[in-house]
């Protein structure tokens, strides 16, 4: 621990506020020290409000004066829907910008820091273990590759079901478990299930209560055959249904669809595996920018998705009962067929809930993102 | 907590000692007070060896006289291995008894407690969360219904997977893991696998390092098809191996098996589903008065196992990571055909070994055991 690292930890922790509120922005922190007094704090807190600098010059006023600036990421150099950051933490004269870690935003990329130091003021990159990073790694991975990061959610029994044999998977997880997905769901872009799912399960797929957006629940669906009696369907006129269609899909049924509220989306006709239909997806909700998305299975979803290489963190619930029998485990697809090449959480954190465990974590990125 | 409750925890801290050595006897252990000090301290340490009263006795003498005995089972007021410890407890004038449990064992139950009163001892049944009944579970499963305590062991990905698709399942958990069933290995009576799991893993299935008793190690095989150059034959005179087949198997593999070591056992012929073979074996090894086995897969006949009921400790071990594709869950077998009916695990426990999660527990009994 050196001694940016307490200053630094407190402008994530101001920073994770702003989940769920500000993206497709990323969320940032700031906090303002003078003399080893903490002069200013701010964070974004929401799209199109204040950025983080701005918020704690705001509390800092004349104090801000030769004190350092610790921001999770580096400041933005360019006019957007606000004004350069730069310039304000230039005009407030402070003496030091400590930064969490550069923008991965082409726009800004070293330009900030470029634009302080030409102002004569200290910047110093902050080494961390990566937290300022991996902070805004949703931002990233969007801003990089231009789809949003991909958050796959299970439920499972002790010896590896999301179902019975006849299907039946209510409920796995105890009511604990699934107040935080209720939770999970609320800063989320969009929710995304099979066909398997919304035919077996009839799921509502909304975050109750509700939370600081409203997801599009989608679900992925070849043929269009989702039923017009439906939860989803009958509910499209309170929070936005978005079918995931393949190109082929009969054009009668995505007519119905349609007249019932529903938004029909259709694949890439060069989209002709599972995997392939994911790709195609994921670049449509990037271009929406939407920057989480949520995966509640079942398998073959969250199978094909693996096969994709598109799962960036993983939510599982493990509840300590077991059925036996022919039930799907959490991924099917085509599978990797060793051991050996199986993909491993990362800081996986494990919490109990009630009964149940709580496994969550990210996965080794495979590639840069 | 009353004033029972310390010195019968030590007492049940003190029979575990014997764990691995004592069974088919069950674990006891003694501790002797007298004004409030401890006076002697015993536990039954191997099976055929001094009862845990006699042995607290001679560790207090003639401070016995008029102290408390707090013995975690019913003491025995027959004549067995050792005369009975009713005789000593009365000769020795302790004044009081504090029984943890009384005996399974037709033999004894309540003759103990009986001949105690008789020879003016007072005599409690102490009232507790049923640890010294938990003690003894594998020792009063034998004597009631004539079978083993069944441990059914797995190792698993966090999608559930045992093996990949292709089979593969080396080494889905850690060190730390596999250190930890090697210890359970060594202080049980037999280890069991089915066929695809001895034909695809060609385990060795002993205790690295050797534990407290040597299992036979047995395999599910009705056709008797076990490779004569498979790790577990070639190693049959090492540490016993039993293959158990169906009442069809051919007679020429039998003999085959039979001349390179191994203890070919056949069903009874009236045990036609893969459950009833189950607690055809069930009922033999019970015969043989083995107390503990476990079972380490595969999916099949950890299913079976299930489908028959006798699963009765599960120990489940979850890797951080998955693969996705076709490879089998832990438990396969008919199943149960609905989450309201899951089995679940009373005294959840939950440990971290190395990356991986640990989680063990005794089943809810569905009959009287
Ligand atoms: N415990 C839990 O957490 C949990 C969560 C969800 C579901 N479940 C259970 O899981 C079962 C359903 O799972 P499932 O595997 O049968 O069905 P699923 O994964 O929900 O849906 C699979 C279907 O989705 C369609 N699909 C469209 N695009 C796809 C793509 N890109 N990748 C993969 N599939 C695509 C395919 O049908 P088309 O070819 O017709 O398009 C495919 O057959 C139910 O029993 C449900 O209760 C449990
Ligand atoms: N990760 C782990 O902890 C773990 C542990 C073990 C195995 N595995 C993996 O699991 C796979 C093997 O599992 P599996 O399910 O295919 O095979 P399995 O359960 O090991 O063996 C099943 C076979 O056992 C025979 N059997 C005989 N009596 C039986 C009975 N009463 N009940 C059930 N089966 C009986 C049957 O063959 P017959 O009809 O010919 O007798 C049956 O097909 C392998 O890939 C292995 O690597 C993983």
């Amino acid at each position: 621990m050196n001694d940016n690292s307490r200053p630094m930890q407190r402008a994530i922790e101001l920073a994770r506020r702003g989940e769920g509120l500000v993206e497709p922005n990323p969320m940032v922190g700031c906090v303002l020290v003078r003399n080893g007094n903490v002069v200013g704090e701010g964070w974004h807190q929401r799209f199109g409000g204040a950025h983080a600098e701005i918020e704690a010059l705001a509390t800092a006023g004349a104090a801000a004066h030769g004190a350092t600036a610790f921001v999770t990421l580096e400041p933005c150099a360019h006019q957007g829907q606000t004004p350069p950051c730069t310039e304000a933490l230039i005009a407030a004269h402070v003496a030091r910008v400590v930064v969490g870690c550069r923008d991965p935003n082409p726009v800004v990329d070293g330009r900030g820091i470029g634009a302080l130091r030409a102002a004569g003021i200290a910047v110093e990159l902050f080494e961390s273990d990566g937290e300022a990073a991996a902070l805004i790694a949703p931002f990233t991975k969007l801003m990089n590759r231009g789809r949003p990061w991909v958050i796959a959610k299970w439920a499972m029994t002790l010896d590896g079901k999301l179902a019975a044999a006849s299907g039946d998977s209510r409920w796995i997880s105890g009511e604990e478990s699934r107040a935080v997905v209720h939770r999970l769901r609320g800063r989320m872009d969009a929710i995304v299930v099979g066909r398997g799912t919304a035919e077996h399960d009839d799921p509502l797929l909304t975050a109750r209560p509700v939370g600081a957006r409203t997801p599009t629940r989608i679900v992925l669906d070849s043929q269009a055959v989702l039923s017009l009696d439906s939860q989803l369907v009958r509910t499209a006129s309170e929070a936005p249904v978005l079918l995931a269609a393949a190109a082929n899909a009969p054009e009668s049924r995505c007519h119905a669809l349609r007249e019932a509220g529903v938004e029909v989306w259709q694949a890439a006709p060069t989209a002709l595996s599972a995997s392939d239909r994911w790709l195609s997806l994921l670049d449509e909700l990037g271009r929406r920018r939407m920057t989480n998305v949520l995966v509640e299975g079942g398998a073959k979803v969250l199978g094909a998705l693996l096969d994709a290489h598109e799962i960036d963190e993983v939510h599982a619930f493990i509840a300590p009962r077991f059925v036996g029998g022919a039930g799907p485990s959490p991924l099917a697809g085509e599978g990797l067929p060793t051991m050996a090449q199986a993909l491993s959480l990362v800081d996986r954190c494990v919490e109990s809930l009630g009964e149940d465990l709580y496994v969550h974590g990210r996965l080794k990125s495979e590639k840069a993102r």
